[in-house]
């Protein structure tokens, strides 16, 4: 049976851990799914410079995988996604785009916890690209440095007063964590904020399960593609 | 164990039954899934006064099911969608909303295959709703009469000629079909146009599940709503 | 001579009452105007399950007022405006739109002063839908509990200061009462705040006198219907 | 009793003549409606260049009339609408805004019948700083020359013909006459296309009316201008 | 050598020189600029009413340079910037669009800082006639009085101030002066905000300096107008 | 004395030699201009994929170029443009971003002429990023196989037909000609049609050369980013 393919394009295997953590829950719907650190990405990708250097060899980690049924690829971001298209007829899910059409079915506008701050116009170029802007309550950054990030209490509480600001300035009625591997947060930011909260690689997993099971893809293999 | 319910707001028997064919290929996710007709509804719903006269029996019928996981409402128009939001904590998916996010992930711009030529204002009231008029590509009726309908062959090539067109002449790179109940439709259509063709039950019950394994609702159960 | 039927979804003849009081200087317009309560209604419509609740009952009061000439929705929300539509060729405006589209000549951003905070995403998905949300400053809820609303002070004195934070904090240069039945406070939270303040059932009632006057509807009283 | 001044910003007194008739059936709301030529305009208005030298007189125009209670700007393209509000605290309706926001109420995409090819940019400009383009279905030009359009027949045939583009080619479900004082040809064209038609001097006047009874204006008399 | 006439449409020599001060860096290109003062101008330009009475002066002012290769309107509000392009086919710049589009490259969301509040819902209106308002991320005033903006050292520490407001409440990656003839403030604004700082006749002559040489404008010279 | 770096990210001399014959008229400016082919990019940027590719070794490219005082992208599609802006602090410009904000100068929709059908779901990307798509008539394709491309006759025959059917269908007032090293064709094109025609290079180049001169980048050298 073919497999789901989760590509974290850092070389952290800690966040694919908490990927792999993350998707449990839908491992019941009988899909293998495997989750794959890219050991050529950086530890962790802050800018568009390193997010573009991951394709090359996200593309190639991808190609080598000759079990897949579909891939995800596990980056806020979603680095390579058109590529990743490109190069392949299966479905491929950002969990970026996924964790935003997820957010659009739980509340009318949505808002974004970003790790760093200058992730955010890149953000904002992805949700102009997607045409959901007028949907967008706020995106607004955690503001902890590289050290206190490790520290989870201090996280959060962070992106609970940040969602709490998207909530409450910005209008939110729903939140997406802007971050692949943080899952555990997840409850606990519900809880403290009342508002419904996305994790984006549950959200990209559980739509391209659906994919595979509905055999849908963005290009229809054999057909001959005129769109 | 607890069912996905879908309803199918009018009271054709023979749609509900398109409709539980459809979802098939989602059975071997694991949950239940159960297709309910409404006896109250009219035999199709083709305007918005029908759509919003089905909404309190619909609540009804979703009210009384004590087994439900979750939610679909089986009509492109997505009728009391956010009543019955109101009237549960549990997930309730739409799948007029499910396709066009599902589309989205699937092309650039989406086209939609109309059964009623007087549906297109609905849809794009909705999709203003949503948001998402910047990715629509166009909205066309398939031009047929309510006898040619019910002829399988009549009713395919004119959505395969109503396809073609949303593609080459509106720039569609992704079709949805804007009707339940009638997905053997959909790969033949999808063979002819050489399109990603999203049906819309599919595309609902697809996200649905997820969001039942992954307890991720519009409501926070126990949580004080403050979005 | 045929009337204008004003119909308020809503139990409460005290909001009627104030419906009454505050179209009377559209009375010299010399058509007759006719204020009516539905008995049907919950006694204020606070969700989109209440609104869309009032929807059969008001086709059926609409259908058996045997002399209109014209309909207003009078509930910031306009449940079932589409859905009158499709039953009667006679004009039929909603107090949302027409509040919306007066505030639209008034000032380059609208903002709304909401009675319930949980009423805003619903707000919001009809601007979705009208395609104004460029224009929108910002939608505010007045922050008081029903008990504090039959507080006239209280109320004005929250209006006044929702308003200026529209005005100072969102950018607002018109404001929408958010409401039916509370012409009262348009004067003094105009002069309070420096903005020009519309009133949606005098903006609805206004708007019905000149489409009934002018012979003016959505639907061809005798053409075929092809658009 | 104080009247509303509407001002035909260009010298044709036979266009101030059809404005004249077109609102014919608003003067039974009692507010008397005197309709100005504006000499030093041109004999028809092409151009943004022309549009823009009728600003300083009809400013001048306005200011002389001592019995206004408000005005209207009746020319498709609003020439000084911004100007007049600045010179002014009375209620000031543009022709083009009033006809587009009284479509907006009539069907879900207007599509616009221009005199000229060169009109439609303007109008684009206008429709973009409204904030409406995606209401819009199209703008499309007659294609007659200055001699043609002296020919009713002609002219008429030509609004049908391009009446019905709009509604076939680009999904309009209501139409707006691009010009003023061509009210005559509102019914035929109605009931050719099956849709309904605004007249815009007829909109605008209606509109203005409103504003006058409920004295409501983009400024506060007497207020502060704080937005 | 024919010269780039850049016209001032206020009456204020120091404005212009200050316009002339500003593009000296521009000079290296070799073409010629003028700056011209418009003396029939208003002393400053601060309401839409003032800005359309320039426009008629401008364009004989514009049509007297028999030397010009082109124009730049040297205003903050681009008054007759189409006027002026319907009376030649020389390239014509107004400094509000070309810093706009400026800014687009320099950021994903830009801030406008505006001298005066009442300007404000002018400029958004020119946002969406240029159908830029996604990416605008606020427009602020300085709050200062006529006199307080004689004071250098006033009009330094509110622009700054009102920078960090648009970068740390709006999200603004960008500023834009939404002024003219105040470049001497760019440096220092732009190191006290860390943010690139558009200065508007600086992007306008630079815009229209290219247009000359590559012989681009908006109307083809000798070609037929098919658009 | 530095100079301005076009990189073609395409590994044809030939197309370098176009775009190096199409930026002359821009060498009187003063600055000098370097146009460098990618020896490691494909012969043509046929998809996301090829695109994506050229980025690592575009980058090494750029940061050797030890005289360099700006970059220009010279690929239509702009790949690696913010990722080479998170390489530098000099000017950066896309030849994309910068033929459609030159194109917003000049027609009030422009109309993009693709080389290939499947570039243009990119292309509405980018443009979605940029938030123009409300200026946007139409994307089309020329439908020329490669070996047609060589031929220049039939080419412009392709261009010619594109356009006018970008001007009479779309509505397109200005053509873009969606791909680089073609100048030669941007004169009879125009001639052709009547519309200006912007040329990607001429205006990517022209725009960096004015950031150059008015020392205008994306980051403030020296400054602390808290944008």
């Amino acid at each position: 049976m073919k497999s789901l393919i989760v590509i974290n394009p850092n070389s952290s295997q800690a966040v694919t851990d908490g990927i792999d953590a993350s998707i449990e829950p839908l491992r019941s719907f009988g899909i293998p799914i495997r989750c794959l650190t890219l050991p050529e990405g950086p530890p962790g990708i802050e800018s568009q410079l390193q997010a573009d250097l991951t394709i090359a060899p996200m593309l190639d980690l991808a190609r080598s995988q000759t079990d897949a049924a579909g891939y995800v690829i596990a980056c806020f971001g979603d680095p390579g996604l058109y590529a990743l298209r490109d190069q392949t007829k299966l479905p491929v899910i950002g969990i970026q785009e996924a964790s935003v059409f997820t957010a659009l079915t739980l509340g009318q506008r949505f808002g974004v916890i970003a790790i760093l701050q200058p992730s955010i116009p890149r953000h904002l170029r992805a949700f102009g690209a997607m045409g959901v802007l007028d949907r967008l309550a706020g995106d607004r950054a955690l503001g902890l440095g590289v050290k206190e990030l490790l520290d989870r209490d201090k996280t959060l509480a962070a992106m609970i007063e940040t969602g709490k600001k998207l909530r409450d300035t910005d209008g939110a009625n729903v939140l997406i964590m802007g971050c692949a591997g943080m899952a555990s947060y997840r409850e606990p930011l519900q809880d403290a904020t009342g508002l419904p909260v996305v994790e984006p690689c549950q959200a990209g997993v559980s739509m391209a399960l659906g994919r595979i099971a509905l055999n849908l893809s963005h290009s229809i293999r054999g057909g001959d593609d005129a769109g």
